[in-house]
C-alpha cells in the first residue's frame, strides 16, 4: 500500500470527535465547533507540506506544487461540516483522504505534473442559512448578493457569516475560477446506500449526481366540524395528502430500476390547518421531492402523479395546487475519470460497480470548472446523516488506496 | 305564534355582533368581548323579567318562579362563548330561544308548574385552558382541581379566570346539583350538519350524543438519507400514516349508515420527524376521533383499523403504538322529552326526524341531573364553527316556537 491506513484512521477518528459534546455527531457549518475542525485541518495540512490558504469563498485549501505549474491543478476534496446528529464519516473522509494521497505522493516520492489542491469545501449541507453547497458554489461563482443576504435565526447574513470564518463577501471574484480552470475534480464519499455493500463490492465508480426536483403540493378542502359532518360530506384535505404520499411512495417503487433508480419523498409537511382534533383538515402543504439520474422522469414525476390521482381528487372534493421550488439538474461524472477509476480498481484487484449519486455534493458546482468523479465506499446498513453512520477501517483504506492510484494516472490522462 | 319572531331573531343578531372586530365570529370564553356579551344578556334577562345571578361555576341563570316552588327546575339554555372565527348562532340560539320562552311564557300569561331556569352555561367550547363544558361540569360536580389548576399560554389557571367571570372556584359545590334535581333539560341548537336541509325538515329531534373517542397514534418507522435509500429499504413512517388517514376514512365511510352515523377524523398530526425535504419521515404522530351513537362501534374503530393495516406495516417496516386520550361515552336523550318534542312537532304541523348528535353538547353532563333533550333546527349547507355558518329567521322561529310548545307539556308530564 503506497497510503497509510492507520493514518488516516486515526484522523478521521480525532475529527470526528470535534462535535457538539451533547448532540454527537455535529460540526455544524460556521459554528465554533466547525472552526476548531478547521484549525485542526490547517495543522494537518502544514505538517503535511501542504500550503495553507483559505480563499475568499471560506474554502480551506492546501496545495502541493507539480511538475509543471502551466497546468491547471486536479482538486481532491470534500467538506468538515455535518448535519445537526449526523455521522463521523460524510464529508471529512473525502478531505482526510485528500490529505492522505497529497502527503502519500511525497512520501513516496512522486511528483504529479499538475498541481494538486487539497479542499475543504465550505458548508456542502443544508447550512442555517437555508443553502448548502456555499464553498463549491462560490467557485463556480454561483454565490450571488441573494444568497449573501439571507439571515440565519440571530439575523446574521450569510455574507457576514463567511467573513467570520476567513472568507470575504466583497472580494468573491477572487475565488471563482472559469471554466476549463481545473484538470480535473476528484471526490471520495461514503456511498449512503446499501448497494456496495448488498453486493459485497469495495468500489463504486459514481456516473453521476442525480437530478433533484422539489415541488409544494397544496391540497385544499373545506374545515367542517368533525362530529356533526358525515363522511360523504367532507372535503378533507388530509385524506388528499395522504392519497398523494402513499401514491408518490408506490409509484416511484414501481419507476425505480437497478440500473435506473428513483427515489420520491415526502419528507416534509409545510402547513396543517386548521390541525384541531375536532375538525376536518381544510388545507395541507408539503414538500414532495423525486431524485433520479434519469433527468425526464424525475421532471415529470409529480406531474403524472397529479394527474393519475385527479379523479380521486375530484371525487374528495379537493383542489391540488403544485409550484415547483427547486430543479438541479443531473451532474454526469466526466466519462475519462470514471474510466480511469474503474481501471485502477480493477488494476489493484478491488471489486467495483457503477452506480449514480441520490444525494448532492459540491461537484454539482465543481463540475462547471472542468471534468469531475466520485469514487465510493459502503457503509454499514446504508445509513447516514444519523450518529449510526459507519464504515470499517479498511473499507476506508480500500478507498484512499484507489484515489491514490487514480490521481497518479490522471495526472497522466488529464 | 306564542313567541316573538322578529325579537328573537333581534336579539341574535345583536349579540352576534359582540365580536373580536377583526375575526368575526369570535365570543371566546373568559375574553372582554364575552363578557360585554354577557353583560348585554344578564340586562335582557332582566328587562324580560327574570331573576339574575351567577353561579359559584360561573353560569349565568335567569330563574322564572312556578306555581309549584317545590318541584326541581326545568333547565333551558346553551352557551354564548364561541370558537375562533366561528358562527353567529351555534350555542346563543339556545340561550335567547330559552330566554324568549321563559319572556312569552310571562306575555302569554302561562305560568309553569316548575321553576324555570333559562341557562348560559359557561365555556361549552374547547377553552383556552383546553377543556369545553366548563359551566355544565361543574353543575354536574365534575369540574376537579386538576381541571381548576390548567394554565392559558399567559399563566393564568382557570380558577383565577373563573373569578373574573363571577364564579368561585373555592365554593363550587354551592354550583353543584344532585342526581334528579332538575326536572329536566332541554337544548335548541343548530344542526351543524346537512341531514334536515337535505331531507327539507323543520326539526331533528335528537336521539343522544355521539360516543367520542380520541386515539393518539404513533407510526415509527427510520430517518434514512432521502436521495440515496432506494424506496424498497425504507420505512417511511409518513408512508404509514398515510395508509392510515385513508384507511379512517374508508373504513368509516363503509361502517355509516343514515340510521347510525359513525365518523372518523384525522383532524390533528402532533409531530413528525425529522420533518426535512431530504430525510425519510422517521415518526409520525397524530390524533384519530371517531364518533357514532353506536358506542361498541367507537370502542373498536382504531384497533380493527390498526389490526387489519398490520400487515402492511409490517412489510414497510413500520411499528404502530396506539394511546387512547379521551373517550366520552355516548349519553342518550331521554325517550320522554324526546317523545314529547315529537308530539308537539306533530301538533304544530312541523316536518322532522329523529336523528343523532355527532357534536358534543352540554347535555353530557346535565343529563346526570335528570332528563335531557335536544331540538335541532337546520343551518346552511350543515355549516357550522365558520363564519359561513347560517340559518334563516323562520328555520329560528319554529324551532322557538316548538320549543316553547314542548316545554309547555313537559311542565305537565316530567
Amino acid at each position: 500500500m503506497s497510503t497509510n491506513a492507520e493514518r488516516l484512521w486515526s484522523r478521521l477518528t480525532t475529527l470526528a470527535t470535534k462535535t457538539e459534546p451533547d448532540r454527537p455527531w455535529t460540526r455544524r457549518s460556521f459554528t465554533p465547533t466547525f472552526l476548531d475542525g478547521r484549525q485542526w485541518l490547517a495543522e494537518q495540512f502544514e505538517q503535511a507540506g501542504l500550503t495553507v490558504s483559505i480563499d475568499t469563498g471560506g474554502n480551506l485549501i492546501g496545495r502541493l506544487a507539480g511538475r509543471n505549474p502551466s497546468l491547471p491543478p486536479i482538486l481532491l476534496g470534500s467538506h468538515s461540516d455535518s448535519v445537526p446528529s449526523g455521522g463521523r464519516f460524510d464529508g471529512i473522509l473525502g478531505v482526510i483522504a485528500a490529505l492522505e494521497v497529497a502527503q502519500s505522493l511525497q512520501e513516496c516520492g512522486e511528483q504529479l505534473e499538475h498541481n494538486l489542491e487539497v479542499i475543504d469545501f465550505l458548508a456542502e449541507e443544508p447550512s442555517e442559512f437555508g443553502l448548502s453547497c456555499i464553498g463549491s458554489r462560490a467557485l463556480a461563482g454561483k454565490l450571488d448578493d441573494t444568497m449573501l443576504a439571507a439571515t440565519r435565526a440571530d439575523g446574521t447574513t450569510l455574507g457576514e457569516a463567511l467573513r467570520g470564518v476567513g472568507g470575504d463577501p466583497d472580494q468573491l471574484d477572487a475565488a471563482r475560477r472559469g471554466p476549463n480552470s481545473i484538470a480535473g475534480f476528484l471526490e471520495l464519499h461514503i456511498e449512503q446506500g446499501k448497494t456496495l455493500e448488498t453486493r459485497q463490492l469495495d468500489i463504486g465508480v459514481v456516473t453521476g449526481i442525480a437530478a433533484i426536483r422539489r415541488t409544494r403540493v397544496a391540497v385544499t378542502g373545506r374545515a367542517d366540524h368533525a362530529g356533526q359532518t358525515p363522511m360523504r360530506d367532507r372535503a378533507d384535505a388530509l385524506v388528499g395528502a395522504a392519497r398523494l404520499i402513499d401514491g408518490a411512495y408506490r409509484a416511484a417503487l414501481a419507476a425505480s430500476t437497478p440500473d435506473m433508480p428513483l427515489v420520491a419523498t415526502i419528507g416534509r409537511v409545510e402547513r396543517i390547518r386548521p390541525n384541531a382534533a375536532n375538525a376536518v383538515p381544510a388545507y395541507v402543504e408539503l414538500l414532495l421531492e423525486c431524485r433520479s439520474a434519469d433527468e425526464a422522469a424525475v421532471a415529470t414525476f409529480c406531474d403524472d402523479l397529479v394527474t393519475r390521482l385527479a379523479p380521486e381528487f375530484e371525487q374528495l372534493g379537493l383542489t391540488i395546487d403544485t409550484e415547483v421550488v427547486s430543479h438541479v439538474p443531473a451532474t454526469p461524472c466526466a466519462n475519462t475519470v470514471q474510466q480511469v477509476i474503474a481501471e485502477t480498481a480493477q488494476a489493484l484487484g478491488k471489486s467495483f460497480c457503477s452506480l449514480p449519486s441520490g444525494a448532492g455534493h459540491d461537484g454539482m458546482f465543481v463540475s462547471h470548472l472542468g471534468p469531475f468523479g466520485m469514487i465510493f465506499v459502503p457503509c454499514l446498513d446504508g445509513r447516514s446523516h444519523t450518529p449510526e453512520e459507519w464504515l470499517e477501517p479498511e473499507q476506508a483504506a480500500i478507498g484512499v488506496e484507489v484515489m491514490y492510484e487514480t490521481v497518479k494516472r490522471l495526472d497522466r490522462v488529464l
